[in-house]
């Protein structure tokens, strides 16, 4: 694709960087851009670089922050002796989604995966570890990907805390809401049967 | 969906005003967006600023140029005597992608649509009558969009250049090559018959 001037084709490579953006999505939204007023685009602009620039991540639990604190560590009304243990921001932010959780949370960045490079010094769980002895840590809510990476990273911070009066538990993995068991596969079915619960024990949201 | 922190709203909220992009798509940008360097992110932003103050639009053809002149219309090489007469810059993009075109071209900006509150003042038509008038063009080539208001446009700009020595085609509106007979709508089919061509003057590509 020949653009016809080297400013746009700057602009639509750097849009094509983003995940899921081709060529052609970049010059749509490009020339979307050009028909706006500069105002504008230059608010676009800004409102992205200065995000990138004054974020701060929350000094206990690693999640996004205006400031050192982040909201949810800051609140009171939540249980500070619940952490809920996530990968990423994004898994935060579904989670509050849900608006069922009245927790705090602890980010990893990632879980440990020794053939991508990642060990268990590049993710945040030595912090995660001197929360637990610290703030004396009632329970710990693992809600990592259903992978052999994610049951790695909980065993390995399980061992880690062993001697601690913390209970741990992990989120339920079974057929999801609205799923149909024909299509589920061998591996969710087979531990959705064996971590059957009592009906009465079944928590209807 | 909440977010735990204003500058990541903010800058989701910028993203979701692109075309196409939802509010999980642009938190997926965001984030995306987040774990690159300040640097990079900043590179980002002000190609895009720039772009939109930097860039001009030629003032022959109203293409889009990092010059007074865009290099379309500084090209020597190209017939400047053949005017092909496209609604938008994208229409520019799609036909020099075909590298089959080598004349030059004129970006009306739309088409005349009453019912959208555009008339032929809002467009560039005058400047395209002005054009054929003092620069001896020899054929004006319409490549509008297939629907009433490219046809009225086309109809509206050849009553006003009657008058003049220039040949007025349209490009050819029929099967789309690699369509199929039986799944073509009724009209396109019925106007590729009317314009039915003798298979020796068929140019194949």
């Amino acid at each position: 694709m020949q653009l016809p001037s080297g400013l746009l084709e700057n602009a639509v490579n750097e849009f094509a960087k983003l995940p899921g953006i081709g060529k052609k999505t970049a010059l749509r939204m490009v020339l979307h851009l050009l028909k706006q007023d500069v105002a504008d685009v230059e608010h676009f602009s800004e409102s992205i670089a200065s995000m990138r620039r004054q974020i701060k991540f929350c000094s206990r639990c690693f999640n996004v922050s205006d400031n050192d604190t982040c909201n949810i560590c800051a609140n009171v009304m939540r249980k500070q002796q619940t952490i809920c243990v996530v990968e990423t921001i994004r898994d935060v932010i579904a989670i509050e989604s849900t608006q069922q959780y009245n927790g705090v949370y602890h980010v990893l960045g990632g879980v440990i995966s020794p053939l991508d490079g990642t060990g268990p010094e590049q993710l945040n769980i030595a912090s995660l570890i001197h929360r637990i002895e610290t703030e004396a840590t009632e329970e710990l809510i693992f809600a990592l990907s259903p992978n052999i990476q994610g049951d790695t990273t909980i065993y390995y911070i399980q061992k880690k805390i062993a001697h601690l009066p913390c209970t741990v538990t992990t989120i339920a993995r079974g057929i999801a809401f609205g799923g149909e068991l024909e299509y589920a596969d061998e591996m969710t079915l087979a531990r959705s049967l064996a971590n059957r619960l009592p009906v009465n024990q079944y928590v209807k949201t």
